[in-house]
């Protein structure tokens, strides 16, 4: 599978390197407003510094790996469709629901594949949980409880066009409850505070929220965000089920405990996403790799990125009104 | 302190054995319907038989224990309160807020000491939590779970007497809420399912809910119930701050683990409740003889009773009309 | 079972409090040369003060509990033997085997019961394991790890009197060698060190040391213990054996987690022994009451006492000379 | 740095792929009798297959990696020596001590750099644990141990050439001893039985086995070594000392718990040596290439290597004769 990636930030050089190691893939070509970023991106996988147009018309790439800011996505991904390209594209598709329909109508007439880089879906503890839910481990899934909590707040000016905590961060979460509770959530209550730095508020975003999700059948998510948390990047996951709980959790960078007077003592979480989620985005690489290769199904797709926007629509609404919001399904 | 007991049922009776062993508290009399279980109490702690209205009037009686039947409580309050008896009750005072309102205006026209048995208050690791948080362990508080989940439903017949889940379930986790956060809650959003037992919501009652919990300074708490833990009585409180967490999870029956090829296990959660909260039981009471015997402050006291079952209402009726409920401060 | 109790210092206490509170057993005499702490027991449990020998001779006594100092054991064993009393001794019957013996050959010849304090076996999560063992969860034995280290060296006098490590504080480790393994350890390699302080190697003794011991079927135990462990009293064992590991570790004042830019933190081990073997004095009292009045079998008996003190000399001669010493089935 | 790879083996292929993703590395030749196995590591890696002697010999390599069978170790070491090329060896250097010493001599006498694989200091949780001892953060080491299991047997006629349990297995657990104790054990005492496949005794060696050792200053070390355990690769570390203690454990696929009411479950310890220090194969490599390319120290060296079998080899003559073995300073 020939790559060309289409940004070559912090993310990008991720989905680089990966590709670059991968046995059957190969990065052919990047693309970056900042040359250097490209060059640099060049330099260690061999791959060709070009335009994006280029890349988006060059007869050499087979998929197109879209890591550039949010709101040039959807283009970038109608562009794509309209070369037969496969896609990855970062989350989220657009800020915008409406946006977001277009954009998946332009890629189902085009009739290529589109992935969306939900890849906390990969990390081989979630992705282990919901397969033993798949299996019947737990029996019912009846309550699901995601804390998810970010070492620190990203730059105020990246906040300011993050579309929101709701969009921005706990659109991760909403994937995850819906790929855990096997069925749409329809009703969504939220509640958000300004409580780590005013200079969100002042932003026009909140920085510590939670969510409860209720499906038709009566099963409850309940989600927490903050944007701070001082002992790591923090994610953890508990389904609980009329057969039994499964639960997942944060990860260390060593296995050591240190014993004193003041007590015992461990590791703090891992405290950045690009190692707690290193093994999740090689993972991911695999399955979009399997689905444009073989056929494998390819999730999570574009719809799920659409039905992840949706929930983080109504909970800004409900965080603002006090109002449940409902979902129509 | 002599105390005279009302009510020799099962959580009567743990107070009774507390009491007997205590050394400062020596039971004088016991009182129940059921003369067998009165006796039996009796036999194993000194105790006389006693009817309840004599127990009351006994001037050999400095403080009454409430163990009967919830809808005895505000009436056997006042009684011991016109009687200047200080008074411990079981929670909650009554399932009725206004009725509630008039019993605490009893007592306090009374001048008499009450505090209601909100044992989770307690328990060493939760109230370590509290003195740690008090103690700016964690900076200022900022997200709160609360996982409460009981073995098995009582029987239905208990349920439909209950005041439904919030009120006779949860009412305890609203108060841990409150006493972890260290502010009142002003907002409260619901859910609510019946999953574990179709019966239950036949009896009017769920068996499965969350609840959003905010304050006015923005402090956010989520709380989760299910009448059903395969995996033991499952009873765990996290506390995020600015500058840390604290958390505090189940306990076991030993500390043995196994290891084979099937993984590593580990003991159940203890199943019951007053395994779980033995130690909370004994600790309650030294509160209370220090309230009675040394004017200690006697906390949770009637307030407390009536500020929980506020929060309990609020959350019975989010759950029912969908609506956020603001509570007046 | 009424019972007469010699010796009310630090363990005898211990003892006291749980016989006046079982059940089926009442403390009716007490003696210490000490009145002042003999009439604090029977200020507390309603016992008479009376000499040792009054109660060795009163005819309304069923069983003598012997706390006294470790040098008198043997004679009073012998003075309730032939007074046809039950015996509970501290361990050990006497730092002497040839002594010992002579004491155990008394006990048989006046056909009473003799239960050693070997307190550990009955730590429940310790006795779990064994009955686990017992029971094939983890196949044939083969490794034993026991990990044994008090909070903090006993005063230099106590040392001075002791027996030594291996015959005072790790004969402990001897005696659950033998519960766990199910075979007499034959061989026995010693080391030891005197590193935590320099007055103990001055009074003859060390307080470092670590053992190995080979049954004839050839299976392994280490032991190694301390005098000082700073994060607590450190008590361990594992059971490596065919089909998998049974282990059991240390227990802690809360279940508390505290999380901060620091990592992890739990509260230290519980430091001192009775905490920590709280509920195995019960449970020691509950088998001896059954043995004494339900003919249980009353283990660990004198002979018990006699095998841990062989491999005790035999540790102190191996960390001695250097060479292995091996035991007499 | 160039490098020749000498067997295309299991072990060697892992050094070969990490050579390849090696920033400052490239892997050249590589040489193996079986020559299907170069070929897959040339087609792998771009590696050239040639000869032994070839590698040897070519003036494009700057250093060897020799991971053929241990019989061939010390000749080729010298090979690889006169040819002025940086070596790094597998463990052993040689089965024999005084072979082991006239290799160590060529090497001196060529002034080359010999790094011994000696994977486990460069696990980053043990890598830790020896840093923070070093940093004083348990004060005087005084007690290491050190539980060692393998999920599984080496096929029996492996066994047979393998020098035997302590030679091939526990070397590793010498040599760790070494690294954290920080002073060479003097003394030592082995105790070893054949308890998992009775053809590992007709073979003439033992499966399981516990060894003491001591060094001048009078620290302790207790190392226990199953060729079998069922779940998983078993290593873990614990060094007590003055001011408290350093542990380090297993590592397991996922963070995931289950729950039910047969108790919680986690998944076993990674079972291959492979996954379970895939970190610490990386991180030996950069030493190595640290040492090659920058002068850094390169350790485990040729000397820790010989230390490591001279204990080995006490500890075979302890288990043979019953005998403590002093070794020479």
């Amino acid at each position: 599978m020939r790559v060309g990636l289409l940004g070559a930030g912090r993310i990008g050089r991720i989905h680089a390197a990966n590709i670059a190691a991968h046995k059957r893939a190969k990065l052919v070509a990047v693309a970056d407003p900042d040359v250097a970023s490209a060059q640099a991106v060049a330099g260690a996988t061999g791959a060709a510094v070009k335009g994006a147009d280029a890349i988006l018309a060059a007869p050499d790439v087979d998929a197109i790996f879209i890591c550039t800011p949010t709101d040039t996505h959807a283009q970038l991904i109608e562009g794509a469709a309209h070369a037969d390209k496969a896609i990855f594209c970062e989350k989220p598709i657009d800020l915008d629901a409406a946006r977001t329909r277009t954009c998946l109508e332009a890629v189902r007439n085009a009739g290529v594949r589109l992935m969306v880089g939900f890849n906390r879906r990969f990390d081989p503890s979630f992705a282990s949980i919901r397969r033993r839910v798949a299996a019947g481990e737990i029996g019912s899934v009846e309550l699901l409880t995601i804390l998810s909590r970010d070492p620190a707040p990203p730059p105020v000016s990246y906040i300011a066009r993050s579309g929101g905590l709701f969009r921005d961060m706990m659109i991760h979460d909403f994937d995850m409850a819906r790929f855990l509770l096997g069925e749409e959530p329809a009703e969504v209550h939220a509640v958000a505070s300004c409580l780590v730095d005013p200079q969100i508020a002042a932003a026009g975003d909140v920085d510590t929220a939670a969510v409860l999700l209720k499906t038709p059948s009566g099963k409850i998510a309940q989600i927490s965000n903050s944007r701070r948390a001082t002992y790591g990047y923090d994610q953890r996951i508990e389904v609980h089920g009329s057969l039994g709980l499964l639960a997942a959790g944060n990860q260390r960078a060593t296995t050591v405990e240190h014993a004193s007077v003041a007590g015992y003592g461990r590791d703090p979480a891992l405290p950045f996403f690009l190692d707690r989620y290193a093994d999740a985005y090689r993972l991911e690489l695999d399955a979009f790799v399997a689905a444009v290769l073989d056929g494998a199904p390819g999730e999570p797709g574009g719809e799920d990125g659409l039905r992840a926007l949706l929930l983080a629509d109504a909970a800004t609404e409900s965080a603002r009104t006090g109002h449940l919001v409902r979902l129509k399904s």
